[in-house]
């Protein structure tokens, strides 16, 4: 058998961290005689019923295994090959997929800078030209990250102005929401604040870093982008055969707010880190902190120690930037003895 | 609140079952803190062991979220998209992937009649012509099901001919093992003795339907196959972030032979079913019964009665031809009771 | 240089004739000063009226380099990649594509059987089940060639019946037109009676096999099929740049009916030689001669020795089943000659 | 018929040129019986003699259709999806392709800038990260553009450090030779000094700018490349059938140095004209001129007026920046004429 795992947590990301408790309960409880298999069940209908409750009762959802699949299975229903999607530099989709768009969709990413995370009209407009022409790839969809790759969050009228920018110009708007909750949270809206109400198209709505085992959910508010997605779902090899217990996975973060407490609790211990970090002379915060996430300078020499008691990524190696990400179980006394460590570490290098 | 399940049974599918409670404890258990994601946790290392140790000690194991991606991502490392995968009319990959290896590998099926769902070295033999001639896919790899869609078991010789055969001929021998343990139950052998041990090349190891959640391995015998998977895996969209929670139900399904318990529990499911139905005038076994799967023409006009209290499938909708497959939790008292239905409405018919 | 070719003639495939000098002379009147480039240029406009004019007013027209671009081509803007294509078995696409369509569609072939190369309502209806059920791929297109693989030809009222009963079951019509002049010719009726007039969607409209240097078209009647084919075509790399030389060369094609007279010339040689094989005793037609093709079972060992002086193809080696085939430089002489050859080559070996 | 062509010429491209007479009439000569299809023909194996003279005796040829199809299946040899092609940001590959490597290969594109066309080995080093890292694309290639798309060349050592570079790091150097003919005249060295004697791996050879009608060629120097390119080219839709026709071109091309006679005469032509140009107050040119292409920097108002007498295209919009290019054929009084009415009309502007 496996050795007992330490109990311990690390800032290395929130997919480190297992299932929220409530979750596994509700995994528990579904495990009970036989159901429809591939969706077909109660569970599934329950959980469809509960997203359409948060983001809009004419969404079409679908549960997927992952999050890159989310993404890539709604981009594949928005572009032809010949045609490109518009994204950040620093998206997901671009730089931590494997080129799964290209292989699966077949298309060209057209990249915008994003110093920290986030596009804008201006970037996106850049890459309008050529059009109709039949040398060049035809710029068909927008995906933003919510919140992004760096932690920081489109406000619901920067979505609007990307949106309508985008309709204006014959574009979808696709939502990478992996981490959607901590957005959400962030910005004290409701989820649909953030989505159907401001002219999201279509949505990968993730719950794996928010607490589940695996389970994410490509939605669309634009319907007829759904018209087919059940073939190219279990085409793309994204079709769980025991679909209730991804689905029951969404009902137990959709029951009592679960998603809101994780996520806030998640968010606040980022600002605590962030706060903390902030005092110690010798790190730098180089983001602004709205979700989970805190990026920092550090001296590159105390990182190695750091990592070894709590592990976390270095997202830049040219400048020694960290990146540091709480979730819903990180506990206030992590982040206090991991400050200690760092301030300590910098305190000792100094003499 | 999903209102609760009754408690049914069907004989629709292995994946209309739950999970095996000794599942879901592991599950529970491993829920402990934080891991590394992505397979670099000690659960995942644990798991990949016992799979060796079952499978051989040279195996490359890499797990994944379905059944269709273990097929497809393991062939996708075997061929080139003009070469070809010889297999059976009845093959999962043929008739049951939404065409998934025509689109992720870009290759062609090439298809040998299979009447009990097994295939032989003279049927592939059919095959091989054209080698060398660029108008022609170049077959490259042979796929057979262990145990068959039709329920039926290719004894360790028939693999090893077909291996032996294939290696002579350059070609690779993959196994579709969705349900492999009810095969090795069947035959009363080890796991090894009808993959590493008769010469397959790779393996698709499936877990769900004998009572796993979601859980599936790629197992390579022929190493250099294995070389790139990692990238194959990811770019796949078969990644699981909190990988640990696939590899514990692995961990627990090879321990204390649990497979070996459900695969035998519901083979003697079938067979007690079978032979309650072969009792039955009007009701005709049209497969020999070696795993956990009956197949039996009825009386048409009695399938929606019956369907009604215990689901299943109509394999064959031209000849009546209804397929009943038991599981980890199937109950004597199921099999009983749905033969004295069809007895029963048999009867009732012919008054 | 190339030393000069013996100015021979074979049987083995209209493809291994030259170009038709109509054609070159046309090439070279074009070859005249600077003109837009991609299609942009008068050469190809005059092309695409005059191809309307054959086929009719409303095709969409496009140009591109081969036949198989050309199917290939056709398909794609036909079907998704979770739909499939109801073909024969012995069809181009199906067998002397490698794999082609699967590569670039990424869709599945469903294959009916085809003793003389045509398909029937009765066979493309057996791959009409599981409608709507996403483990399925899901028929969309069905395609037919002609004049088929075989030298057959479909009728008018065949095709009219494949297409309406295509149509009613939501299936578009593909008809790959390698031959299509042959068959147009072998029916004495106008090219859109088997095209435009019967219910044909799209076209794969060839001209290589008819004395052109690397000539097709795609043809869409279907317009709505066509509205994104520029960027397929590009994308699909069969975008010529210097495109007047392709559509000079359809050009050449319709005037004066070059198309009718070389194609009826080819026509006739092969009746020619039809009737002359079915005068020798040892030698069998197995296909009926409609079109510009012979199969006829020869005596395996004269085979070598009549290919040195007359090369051809053995289409089945299992059976000594010969191809031969005529086209538009095809002489009596040839035809006369080598039906002595192979009534000596018989009749010395009866002795 | 067509109506005559005005025999007039354009500074659009080097396609909008029509083929150079010697070419005409080797095509013309060879259109003499039949011979073998699909390359089993003396003029192709005479063409690969030619070209392997020209480049290399270790060479592997093969021909195709076009140049972005030449560059694809280059490509295609050279990376798997999960791998990842380094170019400029200019890079014909990257701009106007349609899409055509992401959707037939499956990778991404990485990319450098070149504000020249050019990329070095520091832009490339850029991209050197994460190897090894499943969640990213693995750089596997280099592709440069000789000469590039601006008109710039690659001297021989220039490629040599790249080559050197990428060997070093586990890349293979793709060259997409479109203009290789300029390249090599404009630095007065054999073709194989800026090919396979300075490590380039694969080579696109391009011969439609350079006089042909349509005829690339794929290139290995790195033979173990080559090995299942037959299939490839097939599966590529780029197998001519009456493949002689393209052979006999590249026969014609590398017949008495024709290629250099031609290419020779576009360079002057292309330095006579950034002479005048440069001469022009209000007129600025942006590039160097090293092949047969000029860029500048025209007042936007002219333009038009320009290009209804002597068609060429604005490369970028946004600065009014023109790109101009001679052909074989480009006249003395064609650059004369055009400069005249570039100084008229800046002229009569100024006043």
């Amino acid at each position: 058998m496996v050795r007992k795992q330490k109990a311990a947590r690390a800032f290395a990301s929130d997919n480190w961290a297992g299932v929220h408790p409530e979750v596994l309960e509700a995994m528990v409880a579904a495990n009970d005689g036989h159901v429809q298999s591939y969706g077909g069940d109660p569970y599934t209908n329950e959980a469809i019923a509960r997203v359409r409750s948060e983001l809009g009762e004419d969404a079409e959802v679908f549960f997927v295994f992952s999050g890159t699949a989310a993404n890539v299975l709604c981009l594949q229903s928005m572009v032809r090959p010949y045609e490109a999607v518009i994204c950040a530099e620093t998206a997901h989709i671009n730089t931590s997929e494997c080129g799964a768009p290209e292989k699966h969709i077949g298309c060209k990413l057209l990249i915008v800078p994003s110093p920290h995370g986030k596009i804008t009209v201006a970037g996106i407009r850049e890459h309008l030209h050529h059009l109709g022409h039949p040398h060049h790839v035809q710029p068909r969809a927008v995906s933003i990250t919510q919140a992004t790759e760096y932690g920081t969050v489109y406000t619901p009228q920067e979505i609007r102005e990307i949106a309508d920018f985008a309709h204006a110009n014959s574009l979808l708007l696709h939502m990478d929401g992996a981490r959607i909750f901590n957005a959400a949270v962030s910005l004290d809206v409701p989820l649909r604040a953030i989505t159907s109400e401001v002219g999201v198209d279509a949505l990968s709505f993730g719950g794996t870093k928010n607490g589940l085992i695996a389970g994410e959910a490509v939605v669309f508010f634009n319907q007829p982008l759904a018209h087919d997605f059940e073939f190219r779902r279990m085409q793309g090899m994204q079709l769980s055969s025991k679909m209730r217990f991804i689905a029951v996975q969404f009902i137990a973060l959709l029951t009592d707010e679960l998603w809101r407490r994780s996520a806030s609790h998640a968010n606040r211990m980022a600002q605590l880190l962030a706060g903390e970090l902030a005092g110690i002379k010798g790190a730098t915060l180089t983001q602004p902190v709205h979700a989970n996430e805190v990026f920092v300078l550090l001296p590159r020499e105390i990182i190695p120690g750091l990592q070894e008691r709590w592990p976390f990524h270095v997202w830049n190696e040219a400048n020694a930037e960290a990146r540091l990400i709480t979730s819903f179980d990180t506990e206030e006394d992590d982040v206090m003895s991991f400050a200690s460590l760092v301030r300590e570490a910098i305190g000792s290098r100094q003499k």
